[in-house]
């Protein structure tokens, strides 16, 4: 028998009913499902960020997941609930970008609209269908509902707001993707974009707020504590720290910064 | 065979190791309970708010759920320990209102006091039932244990503070239930009761801070961003809300607070 | 079948998708483990509050029990990856103390060092040992690997720094463990060591911030609301507590922090 299941990543918080009631519809539905959180602590309304939070977890899950994301301003209005197969499992949630990130990671398959009532629960709120309509569509994928039961093909979907990373001559120009509970700041350009730069022990950083050189590691310890540096993250981003510090704070830095990274003297 | 699932609903917070002990007592009695947490962000002391969040959320739960609250300022004090059993499950806590709304909701079939020491742990702390007498009466009961071995039936118990409705010539008062992490002010006003209004696409609401016009919309994204309307909420209450913004913030409204409704317009 | 029970601890909050890489990498390995979070809110860097929270919930599961502790300031330096087996269960986690504490109250039967690289992720980050080595180890192990394999056997581990209580006469001095959400100052003074004291109804305190004379007394509502008293909290230890009230704000009391008690006359 294989385990199903279902991931959550909303910006519900955790102080209210609404998580609880998506996981009692679930396992009113599929009562083996196993229910994993991904966040509820995505920032309210903040798409982006739960694309991120998304992408960056999905990748870790076994074959066949259900990963339910509801960040969802746009609620009850034209806005199209979609399910998005991919080479690896399933993503269901608003058509509002939210998805998009996550997907293109496992390679996407198919994508279609939910319009099947059957998945639904049979009242359908104007202004949650977390519960009322992906939490039931996810139960049923899960319990073997054959994904195309849920409507029709679809060709277009919204896109996440991301920046492309830009080279110019000797550096590289990204954006802060996220901001973690540590004040680490994870940019989007990946260790192999990196490798142009040719960096050797250290590096120039410039965000909006001003600049500075910073020493290259592998790890936060190899700067002293309060120490900032720049290093490999663990999803393969380079990523701004403090030594047991709080980086973001100390460089005023917010997701959608830019960040110029270029060659720095091997001994700053 | 049929899941056994457990829900707790306490004031404990997320830092302390309180809600899993309560976990690891519930698994060593019954190992194969699904715990679901309900919330555990229930202000500090607030019986209201935890009688208001666990009746939110019980509703979707299937038949034959255990639900715990722990919202418990009088433990170890002569306050009973109760099983309500109601025409779809159970409800375990304090005898003082925590339980009663969500119970109320299903039909309470029978009360009994829990005084069987055989479904506690050998040793109760004066200080932590939900560990000591509410967790294992929980996982007894999902195990299998009859709920009539766990004490006398009683009939009298403690009633949770809300307050009803009042209709006037063209007004409906009423009161605030909860104020959600959007900032959604959610009343005590159904969407049964607001029928008797005949509201044409408009709404006058007052608050103890102040009175408003309000678009009647059916969800956020009707309004603006940024702009207040009154709409029917995910639990068939009337809810009052700003798109993409905090409702309580802007009308300084919190539980308790009476909100009067009546009649405006169509064209506000 | 025995329940595989994984346990966790971090300080890595519940906004990032961290917690849940590790929960995917568990169940990618062994689908049937049951994941309890312990406490993900354990102040950043803070091995002896992990330390604290996780021995005091470790206690109360099921035999066999997994738990993994991920406060990991030095993650990616030299610092070992410990098992530590116990005669009821085995703990994983970096080699800093916080892992020491619980296992010591279980009895520690073995200590290895992990070494095994076939018990981690195939690409092991520098950053993130508790998805990438930490994780994967614990669900290996509850999947039935013998925890031989893990590595080699080591003898001396990090302790972490906890204070002894002393005995002068007529008061014990002893520190603070840790201040929960409710507020409540949690010492390091035993039920049993407090009997010396041979307390008569009311005992003095004194904190650095000052000092005072509380009833002592058997749980919080003994106390009028807002009034302060000391009393054996629910894992055996002196409390102290305001009943509804925050007694931490009041004394000023933090972890660390020394506390003196000794006899005050019966009726304060």
């Amino acid at each position: 028998m294989t385990t199903k299941i279902i991931t959550l990543t909303t910006d519900f918080g955790l102080k209210d009913p609404y998580v609880a009631e998506m996981k009692a519809v679930i396992l009113s539905i599929c009562s083996d499902a196993v229910i994993v959180d991904i966040s509820h602590e995505v920032e309210k309304f903040n798409i982006r960020m739960g694309a991120y939070v998304l992408a960056s977890a999905a990748t870790y899950f076994p074959r066949g997941t259900v990963h339910v994301a509801v960040i969802d301003p746009g609620v009850g209005t034209q806005r199209r609930s979609l399910l998005i197969q991919t080479k690896l499992g399933f993503f269901i949630g608003p058509d509002n970008g939210v998805l998009v990130l996550a997907a293109e990671k496992q390679g996407i398959t198919r994508i279609c609209e939910i319009t099947n009532k059957k998945l639904r629960r049979p009242q359908v709120s104007n202004t949650f269908h977390g519960r009322d309509v992906f939490a039931p569509a996810a139960a049923h994928l899960a319990k073997g509902v054959p994904s195309a039961e849920a409507g029709p093909e679809i060709s277009e979907v919204k896109k996440p707001k991301f920046a492309k990373v830009k080279r110019t001559k000797g550096a590289l120009m990204g954006e802060v993707l996220h901001v973690d509970g540590f004040g680490n700041i994870i940019t989007n350009i990946s260790e192999e974009r990196l490798a142009n730069l040719q960096v050797k022990g250290s590096l120039n950083v410039a965000f909006p707020s001003g600049k500075a050189t910073l020493k290259f590691g592998k790890t936060y310890a190899e700067a002293k504590p309060e120490e900032a540096l720049a290093l490999i993250g663990s999803h393969g981003y380079v990523e701004i720290a403090i030594n047991q510090g709080n980086a973001a704070e100390i460089f005023k830095a917010k997701p959608r910064d830019t960040i110029r990274l270029s060659q720095a003297p091997a001994n700053p």
